[in-house]
């Protein structure tokens, strides 16, 4: 299981503000300290960026770049922001990502065939509403595969994000470990060894106290990572569920010669 | 998923002592903390008691109900002494365990019976070597199925141990994730919802760092719960792990209401 930080967002201030005057330390800061806490790739997290979306996007991969090789998931609903940082990137880019949203499907969905690059599908209906059970998440996997087949996208570029539901949420308890089964058994629905990522941070989503969000991730992400989750797109800096996450590798990969290796 | 506190060993000098000088206090004190700590049930874990095992089970026994009323779990190899522990206990009893060794198969299976309790089948080969894979402990489990069945015992009474191979073992790492998958399927496998048991601290059995450990067993216990553990074995001043634990019981327990009171 990969580890990817979802600390490089626009929601930070630090971030946001670094951004706005185009200003590279914060950002080279934030991702140095990321990969020495043990990132094995980076999510540029900007929202839609309505304003100057080819400038700033390019500035920051570039930025990335200027302190990392780690891969880069450009995470945008801007089409013009996610092309411009596929042509900057050096490194390896995944695009992060794409719905059943009518305006994804024409505008996101084409660069990733463009660009050859992997590309993240989200389970979500076409207005962005969360599938509600199993069954539900099937059939849209089944028609995000669909959908990357019809744009000559190949199996092993597909990577799927089953939408982790917050607990605070009415069935977000319910969903939890239905989320878990589900990732376990969608290769076998989809007949490939289809890659997943999963946000963590939605977990506890709107729950303020800390330890006990840190508790739920560090209880979560090993029941994901022993269900072949790929990537847990993650804060670093919650060491705490950083060092549990790194102890679930020799827990699920029997290739490990000896865990006082790790 | 239960807690079974295995602080109440004979390996702890203070527990040999206090049963040597038959001394409650500092068992009573024991079995209070494990209690407030969250144990569901206390596993009195004697060794062979080769001298007076019945006046020392029996005072042990009493002496966990003075100060608690949570099920007991019998942990020796000595009939006699298991026998006195199941006499002695006005609550829940357990018997931890029994294997496919022709001696506890005549002399433990049959008290299962005779008292109606529950009784904990170790996946152990007669000369207690530990099998080496999925397919072995399935053959094991069907055998010790067929041991209760053939004693007279209900289904409902077994309670399988998969037995968690150490890390440090040349194999460790490879049966980890086979173990939480055994879990997970035994129930299919055998036809009724049988239950589970594991011994968390053998994971980390000797290994000497315990920051390591406590990381290890925090990872591994959320990946068994997953699966379906009934039954986790565990020391109970853990604080890591069992906060894990208890974390654990909304992401897996679809019929809680609210996290929050958890």
């Amino acid at each position: 299981m990969k580890l990817v930080a979802d600390n490089l967002n626009i929601i930070n201030p630090v971030i946001r503000n670094a951004l706005e005057t185009l200003d590279p330390e914060p950002i080279r800061e934030m991702v140095t300290r990321c990969e020495i806490a043990g990132a094995d790739a980076i999510d540029i997290n900007t929202g839609p960026l309505s304003r100057a979306p080819i400038e700033k996007m390019t500035f920051l991969v570039e930025t990335v770049q200027s302190v990392s090789t780690l891969p880069i998931l450009i995470d945008t609903t801007n089409p013009k922001a996610m092309e411009a940082g596929l042509q900057a990137n050096k490194n390896i880019s995944i695009i992060n990502g794409f719905s059943l949203e009518p305006q994804k499907l024409k505008t996101i969905l084409p660069l990733a065939k463009k660009y050859k690059s992997d590309i993240i599908g989200y389970l979500l209906y076409p207005d962005s509403s969360v599938p509600q059970d199993a069954s539900e998440r099937f059939d849209l996997a089944i028609q995000i595969h669909k959908a990357i087949h019809d744009h000559g996208i190949e199996d092993h570029q597909l990577i799927i994000d089953p939408i982790i539901v917050p607990l605070s949420w009415q069935d977000g308890i319910r969903q939890a470990p239905e989320i878990v089964n589900f990732i376990r058994i969608l290769p076998d629905l989809l007949g490939f060894p289809v890659k997943t990522i999963a946000g963590l941070s939605n977990l506890t989503s709107g729950y303020g106290n800390m330890k006990k969000k840190l508790r739920m991730e560090s209880a979560y992400l090993p029941m994901l990572a022993a269900a072949g989750l790929d990537m847990a797109l993650l804060n670093m800096f919650h060491r705490e569920t950083i060092e549990v996450a790194k102890a679930c590798v020799p827990l699920i990969r029997p290739g490990v010669f000896s865990w006082e290796e790790l």
